[in-house]
Order: structure tokens, then C-alpha cells, then sequence
């Protein structure tokens, strides 16, 4: 349990009718007893806990700062499992940092980024995984993904990691058994039960890899390009798209302080159209794209729709943007359905895939919802739907668990080839750390100290 | 009391680790009900009120949307004076539209602007002055303009208004005696009393009136224009005066939506240099300005610091500068008092006014703290500090002061001619009026509607 107080504004910063102070750690009572007077007269401690008391902050001459609720809930029954005093304060700059800086006069030092999470983390209240979605749930962009780390949030991820860390642990503790007691070995008994055992952890963590895409997209949308000659139907086609039901337009601020993102979610699949500020506003922006700003958006895309004119046949400038969208993951979309085609259907297929051309047309919309189908099924799979299993969150886990995945194929063939126990046994102790880093079992400080810093103060 | 349940999110919209959303009215329980299923198994009027409750917020579908925290507040004792509850989650977009919309499909609907603020005025929880205080402390810019309007959410400005108005109606029901009892009546008695009650009445409302512009400056900031020709010392000064232990720095967006002002605080004051983004980022920015952009940051200002190099004597830039400066409230800063001085001082002192002409060096700082004492009684007059007493906080409230005023020294002049009682007590009542539209207490619907419309939603 921490030594120390600390205290963070938990609301987003800005202008709000209501805001919230955080107070946690042992003196956080005697903190919010210093600030809060409780309109009845009573101390904050002699409330029943988890009771919101209503009063008044007074600044250290006794001048009134604010009317607020506050609160105390009692260790380890709070989010960080200390003890904690929240005080509801009007949300406005000044009452906040305020009452904040009151907060520390009265003994609390300033959270750093996600030390509130953290200490929930280090006092054992939830593992890793749980933290992290902590941070997805409040950076969620779409429904799906909302979805997805609420349920990372209840340990659904951290759940089928420990089942398949106890499965290895189980295959250590057998092999020290054989190792200790060699007289009870039957060696192709052995080997043949841990290549069983180490071939079902092995797709347990193939099924995780395969479903990491899903959920990075949901979480971070998919960057997406749409790239054509002028006239192929580019801005139409967006527009086709924004005018089904379902698809929400939204702009964010992109890594870059002066990018734009333009977000479409297209029936739960939240597109990102990089470098396209101000789409909505010019339709003609995306019409005018040709084939050299096609190729700069390329580069940073993840997917790339490909739109030419099905009524016109092939140009050189549609060579080229194929040419170049070829290498990249990429759907073409052959426009304009509604007139009499000139294009070789048959000849593109044969390039791209068949299941990667499609026809419509944006004016009279026959094909969009096929298209936004495909889109769905790109993103989820063929089930074409967020399933119930657990996802990976970020890079961090994918890389671990691509390194833990690595080291028990080692221990299989190890033992397909009957090589020594011990070699085994040395693959599985570090596939079994490697998974405890991704819940936090075994993990070391200064990683914790990095994914934490990654928070928001506050949270 | 309304008849229908309301609801919106309270807290900052943007990223933040916690997140708000209210609801408010006859049906908040059940609303709160349908969404909010507590970890205990127990329903949320089955706890004791105020008392926040650990669970979650599923779907219509069954699937979770988030780990809450939620609270059930009844009428009358909640903010709006309804049955309130109050669903703490995480301080997401999509978590808080996400319960945002679950309360709708429950039974709520979309709180208007200020709508449960308004409420609370409806249902006499507290009176307009205090209601348009609750948009003050949120969007203070400066612990002083905090105070101040902390102190009128207490009602200070309202007790001193009824006040007002009490020693009004007495004027009133004593006239209305003797127009009925006319045998009682000894004239100049009467009319004696009458002027006299009028002219106190009339001083607290000049009282209050000599103080808006103090509270307006508190709120609203000082626009300032810091001019003079390159090289006089401009920046300099800026940096002497944010070198200063208690200035502080910072940015608003303006009401224009690309315009980004400047803040500083400078021992409570706020000075608002418009049209200067970016003064810290590059300090040449301040000393690039000449006589034509000088000319037009004197328009918005409501306070010119007119700089000139003391070293230099004066030039005909300087003269141009001084001449525009003049038909404003300005002070006229003399720089460089550490080098040898050639300016007049004498004949500047004559022109603007010997308080109005400070010498003083950017450079060795000396004058810098006479120059921000002479700033902060500015705002604050002689006193040099915000006084104990009620402050008018906006437009609207000066405009019915001032128009009662008038009706008021109208009734003293006609006390003074032995005019008949009628007329005095036809002003008298119409200023009752108009003091109690400040309250409240006689306003009509439409400028209440006016009022709660500036407000932002979730307040």
C-alpha cells in the first residue's frame, strides 16, 4: 500500500456544470476534512462511507471557493482499493484547480498520469489487462470498441491467458516429476502428452493473434484511403456511404496537432480517412485527388479503395494507382454499374481476387450495402460480428504473446525430436513469464511505470 | 414541479478519467433502474439515498457497457429539487453517450441548455442571481472572479437586493396608508421620510453600480493593448510583468473561434491582450508592432499601455501612437528610466494626468511593482482589493439597476415638488419590479427562458 497521498481533477478539463477532485491514499480523509465543511456540521468521517455529503470548500483565509458533494469511500472498497475522498465541485477551470491546489496544501502530492489506475493495479484490485482497458474504454471510438474494452475490463483477455498459462504450468510441474522421479517415465508417453499439451496452447494463441486486427481497428479505426483518377466517382461513392443510416461522421485530431481525421463508423466499423480534412465541407477535395497525391496516401494506409469507372474501361492513370495500390491491402470498386460497363470484369479478378472487386454504382446506390458488408466482414472475420471471445488490446500483449508463441513451437519440436526434459522445460518457464507479463503477474517496474505513464492525470 | 425527467452529462465533454451523466424528474428512479444493475444484486432505491452504489450499465441487448458508479438523490434535497440520479462511469465519449442514450431510450429526454439549473430556479431552490452565478464559477478565470461569484451563488447580491426592495415596499405601503387615511397625514412629514428612505435606497444602488466594473473585469478580463513604436521596450515589458512571481499565463480560445487571447494574471487582475497569440512563442511578435496595427488593437481595448523609450525623447511615431491612445482609457509607461532620460516627463503628466505617467525599467524591473499596483487599483478602485460586498455580475443586471435608478431619482424629484403620492408610488412599484426581474421574483417567462438559454448543457 502506498505511503503517500495523492490527488487529480478526474473529469476532462474544460468547462463542465460538474467536476471531480480525487483524493487516495491513508491521509486522503484528513485531506478532504481540511477543505470540505459539511453543511450539517458534521465531519466527512462521521458520514456513513460512500454517503455524498453536501457543503462548501473554503480557501486557507476562509473565503468560500465553492458548493460541492463530497464523499468518502473506505480502503480497499474504492478504485484504488486506499482510502478515497472525491469532491464534486462546479467544472470549471478555476473551482478545480482550486480546490486541487488545496488539496495539496493540505498534504496530498499532484498523481502522475495513471497513478490512480496503477495503485488499483499494485494493491492487487485488477491485473494489467484490466488497466489498460481502463484507458481503451476512455479513448473508445466506436460502439464495438466500447464493447470490447468493457469486457477486457471485467478480465475477459486476462481470463484465457491464465487458463492457458495454468496449462503450461501444468506441463513444467509433470516434467519435474519425470525429471525427479525418471524410474516412473514412460518417454514416449511424455513426450507425446506435452506436444498434445503444447499444440492446444499454441492454437489457444494463434486464435488470439488472428483477432488482434480486429480489435486494433475497433480501437484505432482503419485507416483508409480512396484513391482514382478525377471522375471515377470518388466524392460520390463517400457520400453514398455517409448517406446510409448507420454511418456517423465524427472529425478527431489526428497524432499530429494540425492533421484532421475524418472518421466514418460504418456499421460499427470506424473508418479513418487520413489527410482529408475538410471532406465533408469540399466534396471536391476527394474528387480532385489524382494519381500522385493517390500515391502519397497510400503509404500510411491500412486499407485502400480502389475506385475506377466501370463505363470507361482502363486509362493509364488507373494503371498506375492499381500498380500501386497492388502492394497494399485494397479493395477496387468498379463505379458507375447503373451505365454500360467497357471494363474487364474478368481480368481484374483474375488480379485482385475475386472476392476484392466489386461493382456499383453510388448514384443509384445498388451494391453500397454489399460493399459496406464486405467492409464488416474485413474487419471481423467471416462471422462479420464483434464475437464473445476475448481480444488483444495493444502492441505490448501481441508482441509478448507472438514471443511466447515462438518459444512453446521451439518446445514442441524440442519435443517432436525427443530432445533432454530441461530444454522443454526452460521454453515453457519463459512462455509462462512472458503471458504473466501481459496480466502483470511477472512483470517488472519500470514496464509498469511505462504503460501507466501512457494515462491520462487523473485517471 | 416539471412533469417530465431529463437527462445529460454534467462533466467537460472530452477525455477525462470519470464522466457524469444526470437525470432529473419524476421518473429519474426508474430510468436509473432500467440502466444500472448494482454488483450487490440490491435495486437503487432499495439503498439509502446519497449513497453511491458499485455496478454496471448493460445494453438493451444484455451487453455491458461500463463499470459505474451511480446515486440516487430525492427531491426536494438534489440540485434541481427533483428526484435525481446521478451515473459516474468513465470519462469517455462513446461510455458516456453510450448511458447518455440508454437514458433516453428509458423514458428521458435530452435536457435543454441550463435546463437543470433552471429547474432548481422553478422550484425556488435558489433565485436568478444565484442561478447566473452557478455560469460564473464555471467559466471564472481568476481566483478573485472565482470568489466573487462563489460569493453571489451564497445570494449575496440577492440578500442585498431584497434588502433593497424591503425598504421600497415599506415607502409604498406607508404612502398607500395616508392615500387612504388622508386625516392621518402631516405632508411634510411624509414627504420628508419619503425622500429620505428614496435617497438611501438610491446610494445602495449607486453602490452597486460604482462596482460593476470591477466584477465585470474579474469575469470578463481586462482587454488590454500593450502599443508603442518598435524598440521602445513592449516585450520587454511583457516579460517583466509574467517575470513577476504571481503572473500567470494562459490561453482562452476567444469568441471568434480562430482568435486566441492571451491571459495574464497579474495579482488577481486579468489582462487579456487580444489578438497577440503566440506573444511567447515569439517575442518579436510584440515588438514588431508599429503605429498601424497599434491603431487597430486600440479599438477592442478597454485599457491602452502606451509605451515610450525615455531614453529617446519622443518622435513623431510616438506622438501619432500617444494621440490615438488618448480618447482611451490609457497609461503612459516611460521605459529605460535606467539609461539617461531626455523625455519630458513634466508636459506627459499635463497631457494625460500625473497618475497616469509611469517611469519605470523593463530592464532592472525597478517600477515593475508600482506599475501592478496601480493595475489592480484600476480594477479594483482605491480599496486595491475585492471588498466584502455584493457585486452586480453581468449586462442585464446593470441595465435594470440603472433603469430603477432613474425611476427612483424620478420619485425623489416628484417627492421633493409635493407632487401627488400617486405618481411617487407608480415609479416606486415599477423599480420594485425591476429589481425583483434581478431575483426573479417578478420576471417573466421569456427572460428566463433567455437566461437558462446561455447556459451549457449538462448545467
Amino acid at each position: 500500500m502506498a505511503e503517500d497521498t495523492i490527488s487529480a481533477v478526474t473529469t476532462a478539463l474544460g468547462e463542465g456544470a460538474v467536476g471531480i477532485v480525487r483524493i487516495s491514499g491513508p491521509k486522503a480523509l484528513a485531506v478532504g476534512e481540511t477543505l470540505f465543511k459539511a453543511a450539517s456540521g458534521k465531519a466527512l468521517g462521521a458520514y456513513p462511507v460512500n454517503t455524498l455529503a453536501y457543503g462548501h470548500v473554503y480557501d486557507t483565509d476562509g473565503s468560500l471557493v465553492d458548493e460541492v458533494l463530497a464523499v468518502y469511500m473506505r480502503a480497499p472498497r474504492s478504485y484504488t482499493a486506499e482510502d478515497v475522498v472525491e469532491i464534486q465541485c462546479h467544472g470549471g477551470v478555476q473551482p478545480l484547480q482550486k480546490i486541487l491546489q488545496l488539496t495539496f496544501a493540505a498534504g496530498a502530492r499532484p498523481a502522475e498520469a495513471g497513478e490512480f489506475t496503477k495503485r488499483a493495479f499494485l494493491n492487487g484490485r485488477i491485473d494489467l489487462t484490466q488497466a489498460e482497458a481502463v484507458m481503451d474504454i476512455i479513448r473508445s471510438r466506436s460502439e464495438a470498441s466500447l464493447k470490447l474494452a468493457a469486457r477486457q475490463q471485467q478480465g475477459q483477455l486476462a481470463g484465457e491467458l491464465r487458463s492457458l498459462r495454468k496449462q503450461l504450468v501444468d506441463i513444467v510441474v509433470n516434467l519435474e516429476a519425470v525429471i525427479d522421479y525418471p524410474e516412473e517415465d514412460i518417454e514416449d508417453v511424455t513426450y507425446g502428452r506435452v506436444q498434445e499439451s503444447l499444440s492446444t496452447v499454441c492454437s489457444g494463441i494463434e486464435h488470439l493473434l488472428a483477432h488482434a486486427h480486429t480489435g486494433k481497428i475497433l480501437r484505432e479505426g482503419l485507416r483508409t484511403a480512396i484513391v482514382g483518377r478525377p471522375n471515377v466517382g470518388k466524392s460520390s461513392l463517400l457520400n453514398a456511404l455517409l448517406r446510409e443510416e448507420r454511418a456517423i461522421v465524427s472529425q478527431y485530431a489526428g497524432t499530429t496537432r494540425d492533421v484532421i481525421e475524418e472518421q466514418l463508423l460504418l456499421d460499427g466499423v470506424p473508418l479513418v480517412l487520413a489527410d482529408t480534412a475538410g471532406i465533408r465541407a469540399t466534396d471536391d477535395f476527394v474528387e480532385k485527388i489524382g494519381v500522385e497525391k493517390s500515391r502519397q496516401l497510400l503509404a500510411d494506409s491500412e486499407l485502400v479503395i480502389c475506385v475506377i469507372d466501370g463505363s470507361d474501361g482502363l486509362t493509364d492513370e488507373d494503371e498506375a494507382i492499381l500498380e500501386a495500390a497492388a502492394g497494399k491491402p485494397c479493395v477496387v470498386i468498379v463505379n458507375k454499374s447503373d451505365l454500360p460497363q467497357q471494363v474487364d470484369l474478368a481480368q481484374l479478378r483474375e488480379r485482385f481476387g475475386a472476392d476484392k472487386v466489386m461493382t456499383l454504382s453510388a448514384k443509384t446506390l445498388v451494391g453500397i450495402e454489399a460493399f459496406t458488408a464486405w467492409l464488416k466482414s474485413y474487419v471481423y472475420g467471416s462471422k462479420g460480428t464483434l464475437g464473445d471471445g476475448a481480444y488483444i488490446q495493444n502492441a505490448r500483449q501481441e508482441r509478448l504473446l507472438r514471443e511466447a508463441l515462438a518459444g512453446l513451437q521451439d518446445a514442441e519440436f524440442a519435443a517432436q525430436d525427443y530432445l533432454p526434459y530441461d530444454c522443454i522445460v526452460i521454453d515453457v518457464r519463459s512462455a509462462i513469464d512472458l503471458l504473466g507479463e501481459i496480466t502483470g503477474d511477472t512483470v517488472q517496474d519500470e514496464i509498469i511505470n511505462e504503460i501507466f505513464e501512457r494515462f491520462c492525470i487523473g485517471k
